[in-house]
């Protein structure tokens, strides 16, 4: 029988940690011993155990040890093991691969941790101002030669902590359920944007075109126009759909205002591309004068900083939009850093996108009209993670009002 | 070959009545020939097409005139053919199912219309004040002896009219799509509620628990006192989570004000029931003070005629629940004749079943945030049916607020 | 302060249930100290936890206890105390509300089990044979006079178990997700049926008209012609569907063989319904040699015990049609106590209203095709229910081959 | 009072074209006097309408000119009018914006069809081999000074056919219900693959991950061993999956062949990427060994054409990504030429982008288990497009035995 010891520390029952992980160790085969168990006495107290984790062969072990240590049940320390890169875009056999939680590595004998934590990436090593720090790197990013944490050892995960009481999303609990009350859970939301601002840290808006279809385009501009937007992540579609509506009042060709069909109009989409190329640019549309409102105007007009990121479904498309998609997740990595809470409408592509480069421990919303992308995108998510499925147009109608304090 | 000559007049062609006969000619194996046609030379006048029907065999020529007959496309008048019911609950062979759309029988040389149009029933006659009426008897309703309408023959069915361009509702399309502006759409429904009352026709609200799960409550309760809806469709289960959160303030056990889950939570539910049980009805313990809020409350203060129907999944149920589905339907069949606008919020049981009650050209709207939901009682539906895929929060707030003329 | 000290015993660290306990003290403005804890060192021991809460209020304390208890957290033993119902379908106030769980009472000395626990429903006490027995009533059957457990003291209710390790089901984990392998899962609920029947418990079935609409009727009936069932759940159209088919070919008018719209389509379903009462219900109808195959006829056939029970949105309805909600349900209710799985296909309403019948440790599978509904039935379920989003028709396909043991 | 008269021609009647002409006058507020009119009298016989629009402007007879040519209400014939694009990637001030008909201009005195036509693009000249080719251009692919079609006139569209009679589709209808039978979707399916290879076009295949997660891989696999498939467009996670699954035979950490949580799960998606970026790209794999089965491998031997097509939720990706969108969009707009039939599979991104591309002509199946993406798709089809809300696991399984002719 081959075994190991783990210890496991903080609040790790009511935040079912320590159910996780015996569960994990049985699903993998494996069996355990609590050697030691100090459980907090009151709820305020930490608790610790120390669990011998046993298998029948050593691979297997290594594997439940692994698993478990995502979970924050972590090995005696050791210096985690780093390999050279063997060519560009790739990593060395057997590398780490990152998780969205909270990361440090052992090097040197201390803990580093990683500032830009991001699922799915490596874990490399660079001077910085004669430090040394660690980071993540994307596969594709990664350079012949550079140093790759490979393994497990050394490596340090904190266990999800129980959702804050203090939230205010505390009673939003984790369900998905449509039959809930959501007024209650956007003015929620509403005053955690307060929060997130008084932190220091940035509102991201990840937004899908069926905002401007729904003539819901007004509450986001108006969301923008009194600054509740730092960043806008979004596709040819939404600017798109945004500028025919500012230029021609349709979206697809239906009259947002009056909601019938307009002559030409499907057309009015291809239109409105062929008129902001003509320009240069969106921002050239605006200075010229062409582009006098609506939600790409008015963050230019905001500074709020925006990607348009291109898919292969868009027609044009605008010149702003990156059409490159590894570009256009960089530079979208580049500006999730300062992000406090990331607020997902209407757009499974850029939801789930966003998802993927977002630390575990950013507070995000998704809202959706349909409740299979909700969960899907939930499934993804972390503790700090919400659905709504309600419509768009509500839940920023709602929200503009909450955040102007006249929330019906 | 056998053959008949069929008659379709009116908007044959802009309504798609012409189109779908003679797709239906063909589908069902016939073939046609035009033998005249009229069509109008402007879009106010009605066209007329004599159509010529051909079949290999004269049971297939039977089945094409029998299907074509239910679009209007009908034969030269003959007299309809009775026979009497075999027995209490059961019609003769080869009884004549009704459709929902306008119907008349040739009876003694007149056309006499039917009065209460309902899908799926038999036709039968009645003397009443002296004059021979006819109208349609479910099957469960009929006794022994009593004449029931057999064939096709003498049977005419007036084409679906195209839906009228004035209506409120006239640009809303077919389309169930959640990408629209709801907010357009909820006005037009308050705009046909208002024309609907100076008609001197009821309002009936369907509705299902969800609108009190999702604290939409209040909305259908506001509704109901400024005088609003005439007539309310329901379950034990809308009334029993109104009464709880009017008695608790929680729903299932969850508080409706404060979105958290309430000590004692879910037995609410059944404590609500037995409280009401216990005084013997909603009305006395209205009366008795116990009941002082709330859309059942409000119901027997505006004298709102409610139809409270079981269903197995009921706990209890209340005392006002019709437990059998036979009375319970008829108690709701008995309501429906006066009724021009029918809103059915949230529920797929009562929405179905109010739907096979109701005439054709009773303008009625579903409301779900479930699409599939939608989209299934639209199948049913006529060219007066219109489904949103929405919120009944949001649908009920913004109604209310519409109707009393302060959207947003 | 107030306090009071619960004990707790079994899995209730792998089950999550200590976590759940902690975590509901918390939300409920408790807190607590842990007294006593002794974790069972290897996964087989059973762990014991002694855990002293406390609130503010005497109030607040009640209520928690109440809750906790609900997850097994329970109380040093006292006597249960009985109120007499006051009047026939009337409960004494504060009457105690039971769980699906396996729940005793504690009186004279003893603890008392619970034989048909369900639901919603109170506590009381019977002679049978000069012996005390106790079980549920639920609100419509209580007699005045009837002795009814009250408050919380003296019932037990034990904690749920983790699945057990060797079910056919361990792998399919609590997801409901469209994204995964449906032909794995539909072999292990064909094995689970196989050691349900080994132990000598009844298969219970239930279903809605989408298996006759979808052409899957066929794959039912063969189930029930290979003896896999025992008790059919079903409404009025799913018997009237099968049956139009058996008589016409056609489902709602669909030729289930061609796929192809029948002539005289839709209305085969009301001659369907009107010639099995013409015969006087679908046993006289089976005998006399109108009725010769399809899913009602095996049941006949193969003595299937079945409930048809009614609905408002029923046509007719066949004979055998429990119209009266609350005699349909006591029907279901007196079925389900031999039941060893409950496999639920494509009904929410039949669906949930069996879910409210059955203990929480019967294995309980729910198919639908729409995501939402497998959610809302599982929202209601315990540990031993799974989801699977598929096609009715591939379900039942599926399950045939592998009860015949020809999977592909 | 403007007017002009039109000219609509071909199965107008049974196809619903006339309808849709006349009800679009009369919502795009105009009025119409149908000044001549010939109806085919037998079913094969062509119809001919000459109708003549009046509206109370000329910029909104304009407006219906424009609208109803594109349901084949054409002018009397005029000479297409060009412009020069005034810049690269940019169309002159009024071009005509094609849709996915069957399209011909007028240019010096004749009709030239348009090859590949394409919704959502300009018309351009060009010389071909000492002819003047007609022919669709993109907004990004449009030169400087290269000639663009420009207002309606000369630009004529065909009537939409009526689906043709001996289509295996026929039965299937328009409905996307998930309420029917899909064996004899399927079989029908197999059935015009097969008609599409006798006529010598080609099969394109456009699959989504879930393939993969769910199992269904080895039916896709298997349909490219045995030659059914001509091309197939997916991203980088299906080709991904499969990899992952055919180097570790797991998909995102699952196991296919036991549905269990494997080892080190999650990351074999990233080390599947990696390894094949070590050793260049899929192609190289397969030659040296690594790869030795899958989707993916069964491509490259069997000489399946594929486009992987960048998005910005991809992991890596894989060397053969195309990542740069317009590229990918311009490979899969280069492939769809031969194309016959459309299979779309368990992705909405990769479907609707496919379907921008296609010609209205190309039957399209749309298959998903979320009945919401199934409807987005149809919304945008045409007459030759079918949608099933199913299993992707259960359609491929059913396709590939009705493809090899022993489907049960």
């Amino acid at each position: 029988m081959h075994s190991e010891t783990v210890l496991l520390e903080g609040h790790i029952i009511d935040s079912l940690t320590l159910s996780k992980v015996l569960d994990t160790i049985l699903l993998l085969g494996g069996t355990y011993e609590i050697h030691r168990f100090h459980i907090g006495a009151t709820m305020d107290q930490a608790s610790q155990a120390e669990i011998i984790v046993q298998a029948d062969s050593d691979e297997r072990l290594e594997n439940i040890l692994h698993q478990i240590g995502q979970h924050g049940a972590n090995r005696k320390t050791q210096e985690a093991v780093f390999a050279p890169a063997p060519a560009d875009g790739v990593f060395p056999e057997g590398f780490y691969v990152t998780t969205n939680l909270e990361t440090s590595i052992r090097h040197q004998g201390r803990w580093i941790p990683i500032d830009n934590i991001e699922m799915d990436c490596g874990i490399t090593l660079r001077r910085h101002e004669g430090e040394i720090v660690a980071e993540t790197v994307p596969l594709h990013k990664v350079r012949q030669g550079q140093p790759v944490v490979v393994g497990d050892l050394g490596v340090r995960i904190a266990p999800v902590e129980r959702r804050k009481t203090e939230s205010a999303f505390r009673f939003m609990g984790s369900e998905t359920s449509s039959e809930r009350s959501k007024a209650r859970m956007i003015s929620a939301i509403a005053e955690e944007m307060r929060r997130v601002r008084a932190d220091g840290k940035k509102i991201l808006f990840v937004g899908g075109p069926a905002i401007v279809h729904t003539g819901a385009g007004r509450y986001l501009e108006a969301m923008i126009r009194s600054g509740w937007l730092d960043i806008l992540f979004a596709g040819n579609a939404l600017a798109t759909h945004d500028i025919e509506n500012a230029l021609y009042g349709t979206s697809l060709g239906v009259e947002i205002a009056t909601g019938t069909h307009s002559v030409h109009g499907h057309e009015n989409h291809l239109r409105a591309i062929n008129t902001i190329k003509s320009r240069g640019g969106i921002c050239q549309a605006v200075e010229s004068g062409i582009l006098t409102c609506g939600i790409m105007h008015a963050c230019i007009q905001h500074q709020v900083d925006f990607v348009l990121a291109g898919s292969i479904r868009d027609d044009g498309p605008l010149p702003e939009v990156i059409t490159d998609t590894l570009k256009a997740q960089d530079a979208m990595r580049e500006r999730v850093k300062q992000v406090g809470i990331a607020i997902m409408v209407a757009t499974t592509l850029h939801s789930v996108a966003t998802g993927n480069l977002l630390p575990a421990a950013v507070a995000t919303i998704c809202v959706d009209s349909d409740a299979d992308t909700v969960v899907k995108l939930l499934d993804r998510g972390s503790h700090q993670t919400w659905g709504l499925v309600t419509d768009c147009e509500y839940f920023l109608k709602e929200l503009v009002a909450c955040l102007n304090g006249d929330a019906r």
